[in-house]
């Protein structure tokens, strides 16, 4: 149904922004938010990003090579953040993030 | 790592937007695209809708059962509409939406 | 250019989002983000629902009765978490979103 | 309350957005659809593309050079496709567009 060659870039998006989702929720009821801060602000554009990229992808945009370079750099940035967290939603976070990163680059190639 | 009972109904979402965005797109390439007008401007509201209700339940959100009775509706028109046409995007995009409306009215129960 | 009736709760809902977005970054920037942690996760919800708010009623949506009474409790819900907080931007944030609130309840009555 | 510099900016794709919206709802009412499908799908993504530069900016993302190029690049393309038709609601859409490419275009400077 779905051209072939964004199918895995699309999984991508979704499951990064799922993961930033869940880190933004989980970020604001951490005890130290203020730590968090940085975190919260990243993982909300990073879903939002994945979300636009995702949504370029399933309806064959033709800017889909230069949103998922963005979606890339956002993520790269998420992923790098939330790496400095030990809180599990953080680690998690930071490798959907960096996976759609690499896959979002690829894409943009 | 989510809420579990959200699970099932983000699933549904996400896959609704990807047929609407898909049938958006497919709409747009058709020969008689007067014939499609109604099934271009509901895809686009309701893969919008359901990227929003997704989010909101990632995110825990005080507004999931609210945001999941609009989403339901806007399925629904949606699913209604697509489901006149024959294209084979048409009833794949109809199938996705009325059983995301379902999952949905369930969520805002 | 506009429905003009749909004029004056598109302008509601784009300040309500400028401010609750602005609140959503000043918010991540004081030094007791904890105490913020409500308000930060509302601004982004409120910015949000405003956005697609006001996409609606520029589209000339056929849900924009429902997607108005949707904005209207999402805005007095953020409207009443920024005004218990002194900050400069929850007070006017709370004050956007309240007179956002208003009017989005007349547009969806 | 907001970055001074970030105003006239925020003010264009605010303006783009309404237009594009506009001109989607307007082009999906003509009488030939088929003839406005491109410009159908750019005011979508247009329209999308401004909200999502405007949240960047007026949370003070780290992102709003690189949102803001993309911006451009979407905005002038959907100009200069509504450029192409004689409806009005083209024409004005061309116009915000072009207006907010350009905007857009100095901010990622």
């Amino acid at each position: 149904m779905m051209n072939a060659a964004y199918e895995e870039c699309i999984k991508a998006c979704l499951e990064c922004m799922e993961a930033c989702n869940h880190c933004f929720d989980a970020c604001l009821k951490e005890t130290d938010v203020q730590m968090m801060a940085e975190c919260i602000r990243l993982d909300r554009e990073c879903a939002d990003m994945c979300a636009f990229a995702a949504k370029a992808m399933q309806a064959d945009s033709p800017f889909v090579k230069k949103i998922c370079q963005l979606c890339a750099d956002i993520c790269e940035a998420c992923g790098n953040e939330c790496k400095k967290h030990d809180h599990d939603h953080c680690q998690k976070c930071a490798e959907a993030c960096l996976k759609c990163a690499e896959i979002c680059r690829s894409m943009a190639a």
